[in-house]
C-alpha cells in the first residue's frame, strides 16, 4: 500500500508542508498500518503521536518506529479496535487517517474515524483529510464489456448468461482510460469530515452528466478525491481516470443497455448507497437514470452490490 | 477463472478429443465450480456426470447446467465437502478435477482429489489430469527486486528494512518474462495422481540448474505443468514463463544475495516443502543451495512461507 505514491505523497506533503500545524500537537492516527503517517507527524514536530490499528501489521510498525529512533513517548502504537482501546490522553489536537475504500465508501474505515473524532478530537481540532467528494461520469467501454460481461453468453459453447446477470450487478474496480470518459464529471456527493455522521453515509442523491461527444455509453464510473483543507495550500488526493494511478483505480457500473448519446445531451438520475442490511461491510448501490436522447430514449434502474 | 483460456482449453481438448474414453462412463468432477468440466464430459458422451463443490458457486452451476439442457440424470451437482457428501454411485470410471494451486501445491485441492480417488475410482479408472511436474529455474530480476524488496530500505525517508526481511520470506506470484530466465529448467518433482499419497506431498528433493549465460541471479522461480496422459495424444497444460499466460503465473523466491553466474556453471541444492504445522493451508518451503562459481562462492538456506 505504501507503494501507492500518489497517496503516500499527498499525506506526506499535507503534513511536512504544514509543520506549523503539527508543532507540539497530540496526533491520533486511526488505522496506522506500518506507522508511516505517525512518523511523518512526529518528524513534522508533533509532541506525541498515537497510532491505533487492530491488524497484526502494528506489530511490524512497532519494530519500524523503534528502528527509526522514536520511543513510546513520541510514537505510541496501540493494538486494538478504536472503539475499545484505552489511550493515555483524553483529547487529541489532530486526527490523521487513511480510511478511504474503493468508490470511497466500500470497506472504508470512515465509521471508525468518526468515532475517534467524536470521542477524542478537541474542540477546534483538525482532521487530515477533512473533505471527500464522489464523482460520477459515463464511459464508452464496448470491448471490455464484451470481454467481461457478454463473455458469459457463450462460454466454450455453453450458455452461462445466468452468470452474466450476476456480473452486471457487481461493480468492477479497474483502471479506466481517460479517453473512455465521454461525459462531464458530476460531483454528486461531498463529505465534510468535521460534521458528517454515520447516518449521512446512507444517502440518495441526484446526478446529471452532459455527453462531451457523439458516442456510446456502456457504463457509469465512480471515483473520488480527498482534500486536506487545513493546509496552508490545500493538498488534493485525486483518483479519477485522468489522474495518476492509485490502488483505488475507478469503480465501473455496467449498464444492461447501451446508450447512443450525442454531444450536449444530458443523463440525469439518482445515486443511492446504503450498507447491506445483512452484511454491513457490503454496499448496496442503486443507480436510476433517465435519458431522452435523439437516438436513445430510456429510463432504467440498476441495483448493484459491492461485496 | 473460466477466462483462463489455456486452462479451460486444455481440459476441453483432453475431453472432447477423447470421446472414446468418456462414452457411457460415470464421471466425477471434484470441485466443479460453474460446471464447465461437467458439461464438457456430458457432451463427450458420459452416461452420468457428478459434480461436487462446497462453494456457493455450485448454486449458479445448477442454474447453468439446466439452462444448457442437462437434467439431473445426466449432470448431478452435489453441494458439500467431498469427504462428507453422499453420492448415488459407489464407484466412478473417471475423475476430472482442476485442483492445482499456485506453485502447484499452494491452496490446491489435491488432498480432496486423492480422497475421491481412494473412495470412488473404480479399478482401472482414469484421472484427468494424471501427472504434474514442478520446475525450478533461476532469473535475473534486479529491477523488480529493487521495487518490491529493496524498496523497504528507505520508505519516504524511513527505514523499513524490518518489512524487507518479511517480504524476502514471502514468495511472490507474478508473471516472469521468459527473457529473465538464465538457467536450464529443473523438473525437480513429479506427481503421479494414480499412486501419490498425502504423505508424499511433504518432501525434500534435490535440484540442479545450469546457467545459460553470464548474468546475475536474484531469484529462483517455480512453476509446473500437468499432463493428461490417458488421452489418445497426451494433452499438456504448461505454466512456465515461456508459455502462454495462465492465472497461476509463476512463483518467485527472492534470494538475499545476488549470484554472479557464468554460462555453464551449476547451482545445486535441495527444495523442501511441507504444510505449515499450525495452518495446513500455508506452505513452508525451504530452498538450500550451493554455488561454487568463478565470481561467487556461496552456500545458503532460505526459508519461505506461502500464506
Amino acid at each position: 500500500m505504501l507503494k501507492d505514491e500518489v497517496r503516500t505523497i499527498s499525506y506526506r506533503n499535507s503534513i511536512y508542508q504544514n509543520q506549523h500545524l503539527f508543532k507540539d500537537k497530540i496526533v491520533l492516527d486511526v488505522g496506522c498500518g506500518t506507522g508511516i503517517l505517525c512518523m511523518f507527524a512526529a518528524k513534522a514536530g508533533a509532541k506525541r503521536v498515537i497510532g491505533v490499528d487492530m491488524s497484526n501489521i502494528i506489530d511490524q510498525a512497532k519494530v519500524i518506529v523503534k528502528a527509526n529512533g522514536f520511543n513510546e513517548d513520541k510514537i505510541l502504537l496501540v493494538k486494538g479496535k478504536m472503539e475499545e482501546v484505552v489511550l493515555p490522553v483524553d483529547k487529541v489536537d489532530i486526527i490523521i487517517s487513511e480510511w478511504m475504500g474503493y468508490a470511497l465508501l466500500y470497506e472504508s474505515m470512515l465509521n471508525t474515524v468518526l468515532y475517534a473524532r467524536d470521542r477524542y478530537l478537541t474542540k477546534g481540532g483538525l482532521i487530515f483529510p477533512d473533505k471527500a467528494t464522489m464523482y460520477l461520469a459515463t464511459i464508452e467501454d464496448g470491448e471490455y464489456k464484451d470481454q467481461k460481461i457478454n463473455f458469459w453468453d457463450n462460454v466454450y459453447g455453453f450458455d452461462m448468461s445466468h452468470i452474466k446477470s450476476l456480473a452486471l450487478r457487481e461493480p468492477l474496480v479497474d483502471t479506466v482510460n481517460a479517453n473512455a470518459v465521454n461525459s462531464t464529471p458530476c460531483g454528486f456527493r461531498s463529505i465534510d469530515l468535521y460534521t458528517v455522521t454515520v447516518a449521512d453515509l446512507t444517502f440518495s442523491v441526484p446526478f446529471k452528466m452532459i455527453a462531451t461527444r457523439d458516442d456510446y455509453v456502456h457504463a457509469f464510473i465512480c471515483y473520488f478525491d480527498c482534500l486536506f483543507t487545513a493546509c496552508h495550500k490545500p493538498v488534493k488526493l485525486p483518483t479519477g481516470p485522468q489522474d495518476t494511478y492509485t490502488h483505488w483505480k475507478q469503480t465501473v457500473f455496467y449498464l444492461t443497455d447501451v446508450l447512443a448519446v450525442k454531444a450536449g445531451e444530458s443523463i440525469s438520475g439518482t445515486f443511492s448507497l446504503a450498507p447491506n442490511s445483512s452484511n454491513s461491510r457490503d454496499l448496496d448501490i442503486t443507480i436510476s437514470y433517465k435519458f431522452n436522447g435523439q437516438l436513445t430514449n430510456l429510463e432504467a434502474t440498476h441495483k448493484y452490490k459491492m461485496c
